[in-house]
């Protein structure tokens, strides 16, 4: 089990930018490329004020923010410069924060502005080489009001739209991180019992519109990740979605949100997706986490206990960009 | 719209310290020419136990700290040296933490130990040649009981003791960010209108005790910040006041305080500055959100981006200090 | 008064792994040699889900963990290559999180299973030439139900173990600071004299458990320091304990947890433990926040600027690794 993926996070949301430009870029995507990663998932396109690419669609919902570089054009530029995969991200929360208490309205007012994204996302970047997939970008949990129509809908649209290409999500475990995490107090833990219920009846509507689906591994206790990690790729055997891991690099645990995680629970994690039968792992993300450029300095020495670990001949002294 | 201000966050007061020596410090002024500043700011000269300079008036008031180096001689000197020109803030809650909930009798102390404090600010630093003004220090947001009293006596008595130098203030917005920024959760969001009307009056009042006036820009959101700032510009010209804006470089829209602003975020607050009819920016604060040196590699990063923006031939590599 | 010693802050716990490996760590024991450590303190072997070592008691108790790599081995053998000192820390909250409300039951809880580790220790590692003496990992602020039993009995059972190596105890001033630190809003704040009492009392008691106190100088105010520190050194005289101080090297004053601190401040702590009659500093902890190798800029800037105000022939930039 590897990490062959990684999250691009722009629009960065709770995560300070690293300013980086296209020369960083670059750099950062060849020490990607170092480490093993064949593919990269730009997490959301736009997201409340914010943008990644100069949209026509979000000025006619009031968004007045331009960005000064098209970071999706940037993106697919490198992702097929190193020969990678890229997913591009739908858009998140146009007027309404993310975070807890959405309802299947606010499901509905996501799906029918996404559209209108897909569509221009596919017209302006679908005959770029590395544009591979599609990333639906909400966080969900549970067979919540809306969630399965959320991805139905979005999921057919955009596979329709751009020739059948393979949608991925990434929803998270209820686990006992998660009302913390998303500010929630009263949210419900699901134990792996209630998780299997939930997601066997979400795949089973899904499956067809999302061929991928990735769980963020941080919300449930270390000594429960195998069981919740493997009765998720069961189910998503059962209806044909291919399972990966969402094998997070930022460490839950600490005082402040978020550093790079210790290299000790992150092994412990890889671990966990390998006896779960999982094949592959994405994480969330290599650029503030695991990379030599990350303003975290223990990020690049993460970077190196992998590689290391894994005998990968990459040390991150060698791609650092001294900017 | 340039920044071609910033002020020193020393005594450093909510912001971890960059923990440098006058190399350092040489190193920082040097990278802020760089990038185009001419002036800076310091932002207190004191605070509750800490100070910058050796007062023998703060022992009176009970304050048994000695500063181990003379930070207003060494800021004058790097100012001398590389040819700016130097503010000098006052004296911050000698009694009492700052925040919320300061009092027209807080403030009515401030005034009294302040006034002694610029005397002797004055009598060590007067004939410095880079000495041009007072920064006078309290942050307000609105005409509160004894904000007009608490410029106009300090102000007053500054000026008169310095030969007329020029004073500077920085209040910030009562905007929707306010509340949260100052642990205040029922403070009263004042509207734009709301705002002007407030500060109509505070300008009025303050007009010859206060020459500079440079809103913190940070806690309005995104696309009301032109309105802000345009309306206080034509109450500032009104009145006879310099209207500068204060661009904040850190990001208050991360889980934690504080990181280097993203480089987005901080040109659509130049480009709105700019819009609103405002000649230059100062800046909350170089050293450790817009430094090649910071502690933080994304300051860096934004001084790169910054610089490159604006075609000024600097790159961050040149001017780091390796300590 | 210098720092001569050092904890070691792995199991990480509430700070951030600098995700080291073995180079790392033996170029930041040679940056602790330089700057004057001569013994290093492993705060605890093991924690909840996480150990150092590859113990077999622990995961008896549920454990399933495993340690990529034996650190107490890796430390002896740097502390041996730089001729230190070693204190090993004891576990800490197999079964229960640290932090307030700890009862009579629980400390009898962490006896038992501490004496079994305490066994283990000394079997795998009782040999080793820097194996110098205990260190008893529970933090304590008062004479609690539970507290002089804690250290009577793993104090005289890891001495008696291991031929009489001495035990070194670290615990918090019931200050201003300490509720907050520790999540207890009702805990009662103890002045001068009501510590005193506390803590004749519990010294009277464990004298011959105990040979070393270091109290946490940060829960209390600046100004109040000495007087602590004072009366702590002189009740440890009185009962034949050897009293150190642990000058905290990183910044309780900071929204967030937590930065290096501030040179001036932790020149002021030095100075008011020389002022109470200490002889010596150990520090929690050089590898976050006095190393050149520290993730945080600015704990490399405290270490050159203790070494240049002590004239210690040391600076951060010759004893950086580039991993």
């Amino acid at each position: 089990m590897r990490i062959t993926g990684t999250f691009l996070d722009e629009i960065t949301f709770d995560i300070p930018s690293n300013n980086w430009g296209p020369e960083e870029w670059d750099a950062d995507f060849r020490a990607m490329k170092a480490m093993g990663i064949r593919r990269v998932i730009l997490i959301r396109c736009a997201s409340s004020f914010w943008m990644t690419y100069p949209s026509k669609v979000l000025p006619r919902y009031g968004i007045r923010h331009r960005p000064p570089l098209d970071l999706i054009d940037l993106f697919l530029s490198l992702a097929e410069k190193y020969e990678m995969e890229m997913f591009i991200g739908t858009c998140h929360g146009v007027d309404k924060n993310c975070g807890a208490g959405w309802t299947a309205d606010d499901f509905r007012r996501e799906i029918e502005f996404n559209k209108e994204i897909i569509a221009e996302i596919q017209a302006l970047y679908g005959h770029r080489k590395a544009f591979t997939g599609w990333y639906l970008t909400h966080e969900v949990r549970a067979n919540d009001p809306g969630v399965v129509n959320l991805f139905v809908e979005q999921g057919t649209f955009s596979k329709k739209v751009s020739g059948n290409k393979p949608t991925l999500i990434s929803p998270y475990f209820a686990g006992v991180k998660a009302a913390e995490a998303c500010g929630e107090q009263d949210l419900t833990v699901l134990t792996v019992e209630a998780h299997a219920r939930h997601w066997d009846a979400v795949f089973s509507e899904i499956a067809g519109s999302v061929d991928i689906v990735a769980f963020q591994d941080g919300h449930v206790n270390y000594d429960e990740l195998t069981a919740y990690l493997e009765v998720t790729r069961r189910l998503a055997d059962k209806y044909g979605i291919l399972c990966w891991s969402n094998v997070e690099s930022f460490d839950r645990d600490m005082p402040w949100r978020f550093p790079p995680i210790a290299w000790e629970k992150f092994l412990w994690k890889l671990e966990s997706a390998e006896a779960a039968g999982i094949k592959e792992g994405i994480t969330f993300e290599f650029s503030h986490f695991m990379s030599p450029n990350s303003q975290y300095k223990s990020a690049g020495n993460l970077f190196n206990r992998y590689c290391q670990y894994f005998n990968i001949p990459a040390r991150a002294r060698d791609y650092r960009f001294e900017g």
